[in-house]
């Protein structure tokens, strides 16, 4: 098998698989206690700080400018707990599993659960010059997919493993990217002056707070109809999924990778503020099963569903041109310009503007802590369910059905053994124990089916709430980060390293951080509380019908005895 | 703990608890290949057949005399494989367990499947010369209950460890029968006169063929209202149970060692020709335990009921005295006459007057052995039954409770997490989700509990059959060794052992036993019909409204979400 590489020069070409080591870059060593995202911000703020605590010269390559490009967030990131910076308020009962997570310090490609997604490159930087970006394949990860739950590694994995393998994929490993940059949110918060332009994202007072501007009506996509395609003379081939946007109704065709670049830009530009779900798996191997196919397009359309309900990723200008770019013409141009967008990272919070007064610091910590210890709280909570239902898929699809079926089939042979007897008046009897038998295997049948019906549902919604909640430590660590900048302000003004107008602008921004993150939590409550209701109803609908079905069967089978 | 005891030169005290070994003898050596139980009798005639294999100086104790009094039927027969003798008939495709299990090799008090029923000794033996009777109390057996299904042995013991273990009692260990004694069906074949009188038992031929004379009005017993007393100022207590025959419906009382005793006598008067099962487990550790009580009695009402249906037991004078014995003085009166009953063991058939006539060898032969196939089968198949229920039991009772408790406990939680959001409108889904989690709390309940329900009384049924159906090797043996034994009269006539009366008279007794087979066998048919017929309705019913209560919360559960 030939696959088109990149070398350190940045030459491509065709290369034996064989010759490829892919390498993962994984620069957290959990061994020794490690800052936390706030303390990370704050040590490449230690040129304002003398008490700050001594950073590493990794940590220090802090790009102090306004327009640093695509500068991700996900870059100061740091570690084994991003959940670290609140443990202390974390609600009190819960264990946290990250902190004492021995997975975290592997690396390479056996490490179970590659959390959280760090050093995301510069996304411009993996295109070669002149290399057609096409050519850069879903071959390059070879991550297995998880396929059903069953199938999957324990609790923890799971979404973010998904949004894990993502991050240590390949376009780390061609060592592209020789100075990565990483910025806090000082970035936003002290530059000189905001770009202003038609990317205003207001924030209006609702009923429940501050809310994001939502459209009079929703936005809605449907994936379906993947098709086999192939190029380079059949040498590579892929599946495309077409994706029909409700409001053109007009369908447009995507790659995995299509929709991976729609992730890297949605997560580049609005990452800080809005969580970004991670896409499903890539993988390799049994990419073109039917099942496999099914499964993936499944969680696409529950991707493509969550971001069109979000009313700041489904009118951005990225997210529209892929539903509804009009030709590949349009569709490049598209693509080149996002990828030349300057307002990323926390820099998207200049293009926020809430209509209600400034708040006070004390308030703004308060809205921090209280989202962080909810998500926390959530996060242990949804990872229980996913536990528990893994073992239920488990026990439903595997021993149970086995014991039901041969409880069947000990009735069956008992009835034939009767049927041997030469007793007369015998087969009244042994048709209905036959017919009993025959009922159990069928309710063996139903339970392995089951899962399918219910369970799926509820594990797919809490895989998904999984990865969304994966994503707040980040947003919430950029909060924090902004929080303690904001109280170094006096001490800043005092050692003349900024001004009291810099200060002021500062409390300011904080406040519009805090309105973006409050807008965001009560879409995510919002969405949450819809999404749980559904699904909840929807798993104790087929839960009902399931009993329902083998109660009746059995009521058949009771039928056929006669009685004395 | 004193116990009364008794030395080997038969006299009696109290002894401290721990200074009595009971020892059990178990003769049979498997590892070596015996002789089947046809084999046994054959070897047992070798005076008769200078090509009989030689036999070992234990097996030719053989009293041949028609008025042996009580010789046990069982002390001919010989350990591991009672279904031997039938192999090469056996099914096809059913795995013969006992042919291959070298648990039999085993012997002491660990031996967890001690069949079958060896070496039973004398009983009138076992009562030392002037020592109460009563005094030999249940203490003397220390095998334990098996209680529930789920913490018995697996499949194999159950109902014949209840045999077993019986088998295998202090009475034995006290090495009192210093001569056992053991004998064939040439016992009856040639005895020069039978007794003739009022225990006279008829064989008709009915519609299924050869039939008991049953009577109008069928026997019922019920035993209840078990009662704690005590005697020897208080140093021994025990367990009376109340037994009301349907036919006086005046309560008599009776112990345990009661029925013991009862068993005793039927199995030595009747265990040639009716399969008599074993009681139900003897034990001393939490013997007064109410669950242990109620589990008993149960037991001894299905036993009882068991015998009540048999028209020969239940019309039997020994039983009879039993269920309705007038004071003290009758009940002990009776004891002795029955005691001294010599119309025991093969000498039983002697009774029997089958009004049909005398069927030819080829006849008989091909009788015993289907009935031997079809018991070998439905022992094969009982078996599966009760290895498959138990497992269901165990995962009933064990972790899909648990599981189902999980669940439960994952939705509560999920739901008080959603309690903190501190978002508006969350309590609708979160009384639902709370509610659910309930739900599923009260399912692991009813799931744990259901096997008492329903499973309990098809493990019990089939345990009663296994026991059952452990009898009929024994029985079958006595007709094989006699069909063995018909088979060789020309030859014994030739060699002027026997004369040709005696030829022609063998052959006639051997048609006796052979309707006796035959009418056991549709009796025991009869019976099985019905009670297969009522435990599977049973079975079902409870499983129909297990289901239906499942399905019943799972809806109300439902109904707790808003739809949208």
């Amino acid at each position: 098998n030939m696959q088109l590489a990149q070398n350190s020069r940045g030459e491509v070409g065709l290369v034996p698989e064989d010759y490829i080591e892919v390498s993962y870059i994984v620069s957290v060593d959990v061994k020794t206690p490690t800052p936390s995202l706030g303390n990370v911000a704050a040590s490449d703020l230690s040129f304002f700080d003398a008490y700050a605590p001594a950073s590493t010269p990794a940590q220090n390559q802090v790009m102090h400018s306004c327009n640093a490009g695509s500068v991700s967030l996900l870059q100061a990131t740091n570690g084994n707990d991003p959940w670290s910076a609140w443990n202390a308020d974390s609600s009190g009962g819960s264990t946290n599993n990250w902190a004492s997570n021995p997975e975290g310090t592997q690396t390479g490609k056996s490490a179970p659960d590659p959390w959280p997604p760090v050093s995301h490159g510069h996304p411009q930087a993996y295109q070669g010059p002149g290399a057609e970006d096409d050519e850069w394949d879903d071959e390059w990860d070879d991550m297995k997919s998880t396929g059903g739950y069953a199938e999957s590694e324990a609790g923890e994995s799971g979404a973010l493993q998904r949004g894990g393998s993502h991050a240590t994929s390949m376009k780390i490993s061609l060592n592209k990217f020789p100075g990565f940059s990483k910025s806090g949110p000082e970035l936003y918060l002290l530059c000189k002056q905001l770009v202003k332009g038609k990317d205003r994202l207001p924030i209006y007072m609702g009923e429940v707070g501050p809310v994001w501007s939502y459209p009079e009506t929703q936005l809605d996509c449907v994936v379906a109809d993947p098709k086999k395609g192939s190029k380079m003379y059949g040498l590579k081939s892929y599946i495309e999924y077409q994706v029909t946007p409700s409001t053109t109704n007009r369908p447009v065709n995507h790659r995995y990778k299509h929709f991976d670049w729609l992730y890297e830009r949605l997560l580049e530009k609005f990452g800080s503020a809005i969580p970004i779900p991670s896409l499903p798996d890539k993988q390799v191997t049994g990419r073109f099963e039917e099942e496999f196919i099914k499964m993936r397009m499944e969680r696409l359309q529950g991707w493509m569903t969550r971001m069109c309900r979000h009313p700041v990723i489904s009118s951005s200008e990225v997210f529209q041109l892929f539903v509804t770019y009009k030709d590949e013409k349009d569709w490049k141009m598209g693509k080149r310009k996002a990828e030349k967008d300057e307002t990323v990272g926390v820099m998207v919070f200049s293009t926020m503007e809430p209509e209600a007064p400034d708040l006070d610091l004390i308030e703004v910590e308060q809205k921090c802590e209280q989202f962080s210890r909810f998500t926390k709280s959530m996060d242990d909570g949804v990872k229980e369910i996913l536990t528990v239902g893994h073992e239920h898929w488990k026990r439903c699809t595997g021993p149970l059905p086995k014991e039901y079926q041969r409880i069947g089939k000990a009735f069956q042979n008992l009835s034939s053994v009767f049927t041997s007897s030469g007793y007369q008046g015998e087969s009244a009897l042994t048709d209905a124990m036959t017919a009993a038998g025959k009922t159990y295997e069928e309710i063996a049948q139903l339970v392995a089916e089951q899962p399918r019906k219910d369970l799926h549902h509820v594990m797919e919604t809490n895989n998904e709430y999984k990865g969304l909640l994966g994503c707040f430590p980040d947003t919430i660590g950029v909060h924090k980060a902004a929080i303690d900048k904001v109280k170094e302000g006096d001490k800043l003004v005092a050692a003349s390293k900024i001004t009291q107008q810099d200060k002021v602008t500062m409390a300011k921004r904080a406040s519009t951080m805090s309105y973006a993150l409050q807008a965001e939590m009560n879409h995510f409550h919002s969405n949450r509380i819809y999404d749980y209701n559904r699904v909840m109803q929807l798993y104790l609908e087929e839960q009902v019908k399931f009993y329902e079905t083998i109660a009746e069967k059995l009521r058949q089978a009771h039928s056929q005895f006669t009685t004395m």
